[in-house]
């Protein structure tokens, strides 16, 4: 069952060629997972190894360029003809002599695209420092320029099919946070929580299977509660833990996240007065969302509203999400911050996520939403609240 | 708790020291996440933006640097003092203006690191291409070496603490294989399948609690079993399908894998056939292990007897692995593989993976294992067979 039509395929590609012809880039060796997995379809965990997929102004279709026992893989999930498929040997792997860029040279070779500009994503995950100096030695005859997110500005604004999948996506998280929410418990290990959550995550719902999401459950509690990033540890939870819950749901690599604070017990009133500032700044923000708008004025809202409060948050309120493989869900175009003058446009994505870190204490809401023809879509349906648990059953505060 | 005495960490510092020495470098700028934790233990979910740890011969401890919100985290999991801990501002994040290697630069400036000879890892998956001419950009003195996989090759020989938490990840997965030969069921959904599996790999056990694995759990089936690297899909497995299933258990970051082929229902006769033989050439490479043996020996061992039977396997049997972050559990540096000339020692840690894939179908089996002073400690406790499900419970067919 292909995901999306041939036809939104190919206007994918149509308008990746028009900004390469925009930019002087005759062809575009896309090395991003999400990106390739975009315009061709291709999904697999093949991403520990150099691949590519390379769009040509002279070509009607990509060519992707993998290992050899990954090529089973393109066949099975992109839209490409068998002749646009191109495997490197295993000897190309972790070896001391040869590089898998030295066969995308050679592939580039055969279809004569070894001359003009040649576009790379020079700051993509899975480019590394090495792989482009491997690159420019096989293609001695080309010029480099840096197409770093070409392919992820395109993506800002989905399809109809895209979004039905976030949205399917954001069904799944509704229910992972509420599974969080039941498992988090005085005496319950942190790993036993994060088993929950990720089955969840994985398990979907009746109607859609959820796909892993590219950030495991970020659940940090107790101390670690006041730091951003970390995942679970053997601890066991005891009244008085605030848990940060950050998780995604995810659906065909398409990303809706969440994140909620719950706290085991009295939450302390220094946090409870955070939450409620944050429940008004979100709401004061999403307000502000509606074709038009600029991104900066969407974090102006919210910044105005918790300064009012003597709060403030130095680091960005969200960011463009969507299609995505690990290490991150955000597509690292548009942000909202300071600065950043993007307009908004019907069906941009972004993670609004406020993430408040202060010394000892901390905490996360957060909301996926979509740019509506009139407004903001939300795409989860949980409370916005600081949630509070007791010894049974959880709660949601009046925030 | 610390996972490592600090002796530990302090040991492993001199050993990379020692090498930089012998390579003639400085200053080592380390951006691999595993290379990090080993040197720092700093453990979180931040690799999506550039960070590192900085170990220079002229400073006894290292320097970790990374995102303002992340800093919280190094201090709680680090071995590092508070002096040794750098943290660039949000306005670095993403940013079209400013990179967090101009920071980078900075750090050096301040500890009077920026001359000399600087050794980065050129091949590190999170270490950009462009990552890598900011960096040249902000140390216009210094000259840089190709350092990728100086920390790897420490990391090749484990401590017995190490062991120990591999170990510990062989009884998460055996845990975690028995929980897929549950569930795999005919009529039961692929998501759903992964979700248990999952679950058991977080849970681990009652006394080890379960880390992520650096690799989603593995599991095409049906057509998609001639594909290597394909994760699960909407679809119910039905009698016929053969799905092979590739996991790891993860204890503190440190992994132990391991694949096995589940057949749904009577196995076609060439794959059975196939199993036979990957379980006498699986017998025979690991007999072959002890210190003193190649890892071409051992690789060899396999390639007679699965000859001698008619197949071939073109990619290599296995590599190094252990401490890792996705998208890889595999450590880059000695592989079970033709030409390979490492010599085993005791405390190597390795993946033997028979993975073979023909036209329509395709078969997995692997052990992780350990050298011990006289020969192969097998970490999982999972029969080596075929595995055939019924309609109600799995059974080991004698293969």
């Amino acid at each position: 069952m292909a995901l999306f039509t041939r036809r939104e395929y190919e206007s994918r590609l149509q308008v990746v060629k028009h900004r390469m012809n925009q930019q002087g880039i005759d062809t575009l060796i896309v090395t991003d997972p999400a990106n390739m997995n975009y315009l061709t379809g291709y999904d697999g965990w093949s991403f520990y190894v150099p691949q590519a997929v390379v769009v040509a102004l002279t070509l009607d279709e990509p060519i992707w360029v993998g290992r050899g026992i990954d090529s089973n893989g393109a066949r099975l999930t992109c839209w490409l003809d068998e002749a646009q498929i191109r495997a490197y040997g295993d000897h190309y792997v972790q070896s001391a002599v040869l590089h898998p860029m030295d066969y995308v040279g050679e592939v580039l070779d055969e279809f004569n695209l070894v001359h003009g500009y040649i576009g790379v994503e020079m700051d993509a995950y899975y480019f590394s420092a090495y792989a482009y100096q491997r690159l420019v030695r096989a293609l001695p005859n080309a010029s480099f320029v840096d197409a770093t997110l070409l392919v992820n500005w395109v993506r800002l604004i989905k399809s109809d099919q895209e979004i039905a999948y976030i949205q399917q996506a954001g069904a799944i998280v509704t229910r992972a946070m509420y599974t969080a929410l039941e498992v988090i418990r005085p005496g319950v290990r942190e790993s036993d929580a994060a088993a929950e959550i990720f089955r969840a995550q994985i398990q979907g719902t009746e109607e859609y299977s959820g796909d892993y999401p590219a950030i495991v459950p970020l659940i940090p509690s107790g101390v670690r509660a006041s730091a951003a990033h970390l995942t679970w540890a053997d601890r066991r939870y005891e009244v008085g833990d605030s848990v940060n819950i950050e998780i995604a749901g995810c659906r065909h690599r398409y990303h809706s996240p969440l994140s909620r604070t719950v706290v085991i017990g009295q939450p302390e009133p220094r946090l409870a007065e955070l939450a409620k500032v944050v429940v008004e700044g979100l709401a004061t923000a999403l307000a502000v969302v509606r074709p038009g708008a600029l991104c900066e004025e969407v974090e102006n809202a919210w910044q105005s509203t918790i300064q009012r409060h003597g709060f403030i948050k130095p680091s960005r309120l969200g960011y463009a999400a969507g299609l995505n493989y690990p290490p991150d869900w955000g597509e690292h175009t548009a942000s909202l911050r300071a600065g950043d003058k993007t307009v908004l446009e019907p069906n941009m994505v972004f993670h609004m996520i406020a993430g408040m870190w202060h010394d000892g204490y901390g905490l996360e809401m957060s909301e996926a939403f979509r740019v509506t023809p009139s407004g903001a879509e939300v795409l989860a349906s949980v409370d916005r609240c600081l949630f509070v648990v007791g010894e049974e059953r959880y709660q949601g505060a009046t925030a």
